[in-house]
């Protein structure tokens, strides 16, 4: 079911990289996405699963949560709705599973697009289709440079481990 | 300089994701791509410096190398011109620092483009410029999940050292 309410156009327009995005496209966007409502404590993305939607987070805020070999979990990073937070793209993008859990901490709002009705929005706007890639590309970038920061900062501890026994 | 001759068009016809874009447009494309021949030895982009460009491997091999907190430098893959390969793409979306540096193994030819002749190209050729902008993206998703398994290997490793302590 497509979202009616213009107020997702409204709210999608508070994206900075969307602001090249005519208004009536945006509306079209809004019109292809999908809300859910998901209470504190569910699970909106299940790491290991399919999916290939991408999530824009309107209300509240989620933990991502992976597992290591170990079979324990553990919190990447906390995102809020404040932040104009995309997550589920990569499963998106490469049609392969997810790779984290993206878990409500609160209750949430969400809107989703999935693969399907995004490639038909990029082929029928292609400027705007444009648009949008760019933010998923900024976001991918942000989370990469996370991740080379994580694995320094893993990294420098075990060599520190292996020194001090 | 850009490249007049209509063998990098045929070359960037290679990528199977660049297929949708028109003969014409790679060939504009093309023209706004500059050559480089890289001996082996040297640096293409180094980690911690600014730079723009995004580029195409077209023959030899390079390391893409990581600096740790220690100093040392460590070898995070190696890439060859037969896998279609594209780097640089980090610093071109984020406008940050080099992530890491990209040294020639062999002698080398790459093809590149700016950030500006890439906004410029977008702007004017949209659907083209979505296409490589998924080219790009798909590229950061591989990319963000080798790092995630890196991670997860690291991770797995200071923990046994842990343990066995």
């Amino acid at each position: 079911m497509g979202l009616s309410n213009i107020n997702y156009a409204e709210r999608l327009r508070e994206f900075p990289l969307l602001s090249n995005i005519k208004d009536n496209e945006l509306r079209i966007l809004a019109g292809m996405m999908n809300e859910r409502q998901i209470a504190a404590g569910e699970n909106i993305i299940t790491e290991g699963e399919s999916g290939d939607e991408v999530y824009i987070l309107m209300e509240g805020t989620v933990d991502v949560i992976k597992s290591t070999v170990f079979g324990d979990l553990f919190v990447v990073s906390t995102l809020d709705a404040g932040e104009h937070c995309v997550f589920g793209e990569m499963a998106m993008i490469d049609n392969d599973k997810r790779s984290a859990s993206v878990k409500a901490k609160t209750d949430c709002k969400t809107i989703s697009i999935n693969r399907k009705n995004f490639d038909l929005f990029c082929r029928e706007h292609p400027g705007s289709g444009l648009e949008l890639m760019k933010l998923i590309s900024l976001n991918l970038v942000r989370n990469l440079r996370k991740e080379n920061d994580n694995l320094r900062m893993v990294y420098q501890a075990l060599i520190e481990e292996i020194e001090t026994n």
